[in-house]
């Protein structure tokens, strides 16, 4: 399909089409071929106008605290509620384990299915920035397709939850009730991304789900009195992160959540951090990504490539000081 | 003086020849001519069979928590033992503030006029990266000058406690008595890479030092668990940071960490960790200073530079897409 009668499917076409036509533009941004990636290009540059207008929601906790399970529980409530919904994973260890999209699938197994969803795995190849531009790039897909929300699921290891945080518009965390957890969280720097925090499970042991309810808010008081708040997402002085129990299994506290997601929006909204919050996101795409375009040229550039290994040898050996060795290497690439 | 004059004086320089020569390097070094800068590479390349002996020892801790009142104490007590001891600053403020020299100097009134002790305060211009190549470049100077002991000193503000970290043996957070203060420290990513954590001015409540010493002890054993153990500079598996309690205005507490300090050398070198800690900061030096060369060629180059203004105004007009405009520039550039 030419971009033009890819663009013409996800803009107008009935929901067959328009499905089929948005797998194959999301394949499609996905390819690493030159000629696909102009292609790719010119039916990005077509689709912006068509975007921006959907909440985009990312969602990260560790394996297992039941992301999958509350996106079905959310998704469901939303298409109840007249919206249509797209759920996007990143999951960098995909690649390994040959992807998630089996278990994912299962575990939503009626949102999976649904005409008012869509649902695409992680990108099964290349590194973290890599399949964090590939699931941008869907993501504009899916708005243009007229999905109003977008979810970004990710698992909580590596630095994927910096990357969904920085192409969402409200950051949450999955916790499980059990104490130790936020502090890997705090540890990790992601506690201090969230906008808001939500503890999973509470069926299981509700005792456990209050205390770590009152934990992970004193928890965040403190970060938000001594953090750095160039750090977070929010303006601390205008959004106190909240910390909410959940049974996602139960379908219990969804709408609670969603309460809280509104406000949220509101409040962005009204302040104008939401237009700030994605014009800051734009940019450090644009630079992210004309850094990776630096380093592989550098590397692959000829007597760069024939140089490398031996100076690199050199530097290790205590021969070269290292900042010599980068200028010698910068000198070849001129 | 010519590089070959330089040399000379840092090598074989009797004690005021030498530290003329050394600050005289140094300031050839933190130049940014050209030629300067080929003259700094040919010293600095011709220096390095004479460096790497010494015990490189980073401090950081919030300003006010008496690192320089420690390090006069801990410097003075290593000249009585024979060591020669240089001490460099990092202040990534300084080039606002007009440089800590002054306090610094005051606050180490005995040791910066020892014949023994070499102080260099924080080069007072450039970004954080540019102030980190020139600090390791000055402790390379210092080294071949036949100081045994380099001491990197950092206010904990920004991303410098990583940047000395990164270029030390090991690395010292110094904390205040009271609480909160490691949670930030985790917060920040900072507690995990301490391979020592000493809190001062016990002597000011014996009692909150002792349940700061408790509290973090705890965390740490948390971070140990649950951390990621790449991120810390040690082998977790052997070598558990210990926490203990100083009061450096009295001097009390200086031997218990040196102990502290030598055991870990003797740790680190015991199990080959030493050189690999240090081949894998030249690499990771080497690379920085790639990265940062690629990215100012890309803003210097002639098309960029008229495009570039343009290209991000569209982005965050929401005109292009950012992956689009990157590539777009990229083009440019090539
Ligand atoms: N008891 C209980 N189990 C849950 C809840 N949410 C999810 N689970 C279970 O936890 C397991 C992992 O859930 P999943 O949604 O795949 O987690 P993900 O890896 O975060 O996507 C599954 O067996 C779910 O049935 C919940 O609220 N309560
Ligand atoms: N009571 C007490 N005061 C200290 C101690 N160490 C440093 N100070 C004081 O704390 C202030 C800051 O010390 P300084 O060494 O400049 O801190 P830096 O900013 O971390 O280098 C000075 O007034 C010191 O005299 C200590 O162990 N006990
Ligand atoms: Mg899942
Ligand atoms: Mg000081």
């Amino acid at each position: 399909m030419t971009p033009q009668a890819l663009l013409e499917g996800i803009l107008r076409g009935g929901a067959a089409v328009q499905r089929r036509a948005m797998a194959k533009a999301i394949t499609l941004l996905e390819s690493t071929r030159a000629d696909h990636r102009a292609q790719g290009d010119e039916l990005l540059t077509a689709l912006l106008p068509h975007t921006g207008k959907a909440l985009r929601l990312g969602i990260s906790g560790v394996p297992g605290v039941g992301k999958s399970t509350f996106i079905e529980a959310l998704g469901l409530y939303l298409i109840d509620r007249g919206h249509r919904v797209a759920v996007l994973t990143i999951d960098p260890s995909s690649s390994v384990s040959g992807g998630s999209i089996l278990g994912d699938k299962t575990r939503m197994e009626r949102l999976s299915v649904h005409e008012r969803a869509y649902i695409r795995p992680s990108p099964s190849s290349g590194t973290l920035g890599g399949v964090a531009e590939k699931t941008r790039e869907a993501m504009l897909v899916c708005e243009a397709a007229g999905h109003d929300i977008v979810i970004v699921e990710t698992v909580g290891v590596g630095q994927s939850e910096t990357a969904v945080s920085g192409m969402t518009d409200m950051f949450v965390l999955m916790q499980l009730p059990n104490a130790g957890d936020d502090l890997q969280a705090i540890k990790k720097g992601v506690m201090e991304l969230a906008d808001l925090v939500v503890i999973n499970k509470a069926d299981l042991d509700p005792d456990a789900a209050t205390r770590a309810r009152a934990q992970i808010t004193s928890s965040l008081r403190l970060l938000g009195l001594h953090g750095n708040p160039e750090h977070a997402h929010h303006d601390t002085a205008l959004w106190h992160p909240q910390v909410i129990q959940l049974s996602a299994l139960q379908g219990r506290g969804v709408d609670a959540f969603w309460a809280e997601v509104t406000r949220f929006r509101e409040v962005q909204t009204g302040n104008g951090q939401l237009p700030a919050r994605r014009q800051q996101q734009a940019r450090a795409w644009m630079w992210e990504r004309i850094d990776a375009g630096l380093k592989q040229r550098f590397r692959a550039h000829p007597q760069v490539r024939q140089q490398l290994d031996d100076t690199t040898r050199q530097v290790l050996a205590g021969e070269l000081p290292p900042s010599t060795a980068a200028r010698q290497l910068l000198d070849l690439f001129d």
